[in-house]
C-alpha cells in the first residue's frame, strides 16, 4: 500500500521544477446549450433525427440539475461557457487541472439502437475537440463512448485516444449487463492500449435499456439519487469477480459521482465471500479488496457528510483514501462541492493525496 | 436514542422474575426435506402440480447452501430435524429463543403466479403449525406471506397472525417493485393490526418476477451472493422515502441477512439528500436516518469481517446497533455463525443489545 507520506513521481517532478500542483478537480461538466450543437456532428442518416436520448421515468429534481448562477452571461446552460467556468472554478480556486466529463449526453450508451448510441458518442468528442480540447491547458477531456456498442466505442479509442489533452475513457454507469461481463472488454483492452483509466458517471440509471434498481424502480428523484451507489457497488463486484483486472492488470476504473462510504462493506463482503468461494473464481489470487484498492479510483463528490466528522475520517481510512480518492467539484451542478468547504478537516498529507496527488498519478499530470 | 446502559421493559422484567434472557438468534432455518411436504397442504387446483419455485439464472454455490454436518441422524435435509436443530444449536448455546425463518420456500413471493404464490405460502404456513409450532416453547416461528399478492396476504396474516408463537411476517426481500410501493401498504397495516414486524430474507433475488441487481445479472453465485446488499439497501431506501414509516408508525422491519456495513453510506446520503430535496417528501418531518435507526433491524450474518477488528466496532457505532443489530446465526446453512466466535469482541453493554435485549425488546419476548 502507497503510505501518504512517501513522495511520489508527480511530487518529486514537481520539486524538481520548481512548482507545485494543489488541486485538480475530477468531475466539472462541460456543456452544450441546445441539442443541435452536437447533432450536427452526426453522419447524414441519424443527423435528421436530431439528437434524441433516452429519459427517466417521469420523475425530476425540482432543483434542477445545476446551479442557477452558473447560467453563462451570455445565456445558454451552465456549464456551456469557457469564460464562466474559469470564472466560477478554475481561476476562482487556482486549479491546476480540471478533468471534463460532458453533461446530459452519457445516456447515448444506453440507448436502444447502439449503432445511433455510438454515432452520438462520436459527434459528442468531435465537438468536443472543436470547442474545447484547445480552450485552456489546465482543461482535460474525457473521451466518450457507447458501451453498449463496443466495437464503435474500440473504433474511437483508437481514433483519438492518443491526444495528451484527453486523459481518460468516459461512460455511463448505468448498464443492461454488468461492466465485468466479457461483452466491454474490447473496450477495456483499447483504453489500456492508449494507457487511459475507463471512468464511470451516473446519470442514465433506470432510463434506456439499462436496468432499473434490484427492488425496482425509484418513485422520486431523491430515491433515484440515493440508489445510485448500489449500481456502482454492483459494477465493481462485476469488474473484480469476472477477473476484469486479472485480464488487464492496467487498467485503473474511475467511479465518478458515486459515493464512497459503501466501498467498505462491498470490500469486506467480497473478501469474506471470497474466503469460502474462491474455487469458483481462481483468477482472483488475492482478496478481492485488493484489487479494488489497486484499481478502483473514486471521486469525492457528493461525499458522505455524516453528523460526526470522525465517520467520514474512519470511512476514509477504511477505503485506503490515501490511494483510492480523488477531489471533484461537480461543478456546476446544484450539489457541486466547493474545494475549499466541501470536505471535512483531513490531515495533511490525506489531504494532499486526494485534493491533487492521486489524481496526477492516475492521469500522470504534472505541473505546467 | 436509547442508550446502551439504560434498563429496558425487557431486562425489567428478567430481573423481576429472577431471570434473565441471554441470547436470542433470530436467523435459524427449519426446513422440508420433500417438496410433498408443502405441496399436500396445497389446494387442490394446485396440488397437482406440486411445489414448484422460480430458480437462479444458472450459478450455484459449489459447497451447497447448508452444512453438511447438519444432516438429520433419519436423513433428510439440514434443518428438518427438530432433535438436530435442538443439539446443535439450541442447547449447545443454551439459548432462550429462535426465531424460525423457514428455508427454500420465500420465492414463492416472486412466482409469476401470484395465486399460486399466496397457495404455496398459505400451505408451507399450515405445514409449519403442524410440525414446528408446538414442538419446543423456545421455537418461534415467522409468518409466511407472498408480497406479489397483497390481498392474500392480509388474509394471512388476518388468519394466523395471532398465534402467540408467530412473531412476525416474513417475506422475499426480492421484489418486482420495491416495497416502499404502495401495492405492499395493505400487507403493513394487517402487520400492524398484529402487532408484528415485517422481516424480508433473501435467496430470490434475480429469480422470477424479480428485477436483477441494476448493472445486470450477476454472473455466479460469488457475485449473485455480494450483491445482495444492494438490494436491501433500495429497498430501505424507497420504505423510508415513500413514507412507509410515516403511514405505520408502529411498524418495525428486519433486514435478515442483507449484512450491516452498507447502512451508514445510506443513512448519510439519504439524509444529505433530504436536506436539499425534503419539499418532494413533505411527509419526512425528520432526516431519514433517524427512521431507519428507529424502525429497521439487521440481523447480524453475515457480519463484515474487516481485517481490523476496530472498523467493525466504528460500523457498528455509525449504525446504531444498540438499537439496530441481532444476532443471527443462519443455522444450517454453510456460512453460519458461531454465536461464541461469529461476532468479534464487544463492549459488554452493546453485546447484550445484540445478543438479546434488542430482539427481545423487538419480539416482546421475556424469560420462560
Amino acid at each position: 500500500m502507497t503510505t501518504t507520506t512517501a513522495p511520489t513521481a508527480a511530487s518529486a517532478d514537481a520539486a524538481d521544477s520548481g512548482k507545485q500542483l494543489s488541486l485538480i478537480d475530477c468531475d466539472v461538466h462541460n456543456a452544450f446549450s441546445s441539442p443541435d450543437e452536437i447533432a450536427r456532428y452526426l453522419p447524414k442518416y441519424f443527423r435528421q433525427r436530431g439528437l434524441s436520448l433516452p429519459g427517466r421515468a417521469g420523475f425530476s429534481s425540482p432543483l434542477g440539475v445545476a446551479r442557477a448562477d452558473a447560467v453563462p452571461d451570455e445565456g445558454g446552460k451552465p456549464g456551456s461557457s469557457i469564460a464562466k467556468m474559469r470564472e466560477q472554478l478554475i481561476d476562482a480556486y487556482n486549479m491546476d487541472y480540471v478533468i471534463l466529463t460532458g453533461g446530459g449526453i452519457l445516456s447515448c450508451g444506453v440507448h436502444a439502437e447502439a449503432d445511433y448510441g455510438a454515432a452520438v458518442a462520436r459527434a459528442y468528442n468531435e465537438w468536443f475537440a472543436e470547442k474545447w480540447l484547445d480552450a485552456d491547458p489546465r482543461m482535460l477531456g474525457s473521451l466518450l463512448v457507447a458501451p453498449n456498442n463496443p466495437a464503435e466505442a474500440v473504433k474511437e479509442i483508437r481514433r483519438i485516444g492518443g491526444h495528451e489533452r484527453l486523459v481518460q475513457v468516459i461512460m455511463t454507469s448505468a448498464t443492461r449487463t454488468a461492466l465485468g461481463d466479457r461483452f466491454y472488454w474490447p473496450i477495456y483492452e483499447a483504453a489500456c492500449e492508449m494507457g487511459m483509466p475507463v471512468a464511470v458517471h451516473p446519470g442514465a440509471e433506470s432510463t434506456g435499456i439499462a436496468n432499473t434498481f434490484a427492488p425496482g424502480f425509484p418513485a422520486s428523484y431523491f430515491e433515484w439519487h440515493s440508489n445510485l451507489s448500489q449500481n456502482y457497488m454492483g459494477q465493481v463486484s462485476s469488474l473484480i469477480s469476472r477477473g476484469v483486472f486479472c485480464e488487464f492488470p492496467q487498467l485503473k476504473f474511475v467511479c465518478i459521482e458515486g459515493g464512497i462510504g459503501w466501498a467498505p462493506h462491498l470490500m469486506w463482503r467480497l473478501d469474506k465471500n471470497w474466503k469460502s468461494l474462491r474455487a469458483t473464481t481462481p483468477w482472483l489470487t488475492r482478496p478481492p479488496s485488493e484489487y479494488l484498492v489497486e484499481h478502483i479510483r473514486f471521486t469525492t463528490q457528493p461525499i458522505e457528510e455524516p453528523e460526526k466528522k470522525d465517520h467520514l475520517l474512519q470511512i476514509l481510512d477504511m477505503v485506503h483514501a490515501e490511494k483510492t480518492v480523488m477531489f471533484s467539484s461537480d461543478y456546476p451542478h446544484w450539489d457541486n462541492d466547493c474545494p475549499v468547504h466541501g470536505l471535512p478537516k483531513l490531515p495533511e498529507p490525506l489531504k494532499q493525496r486526494i485534493m491533487w496527488q492521486n489524481a496526477a498519478e492516475l492521469y500522470n499530470l504534472k505541473p505546467r
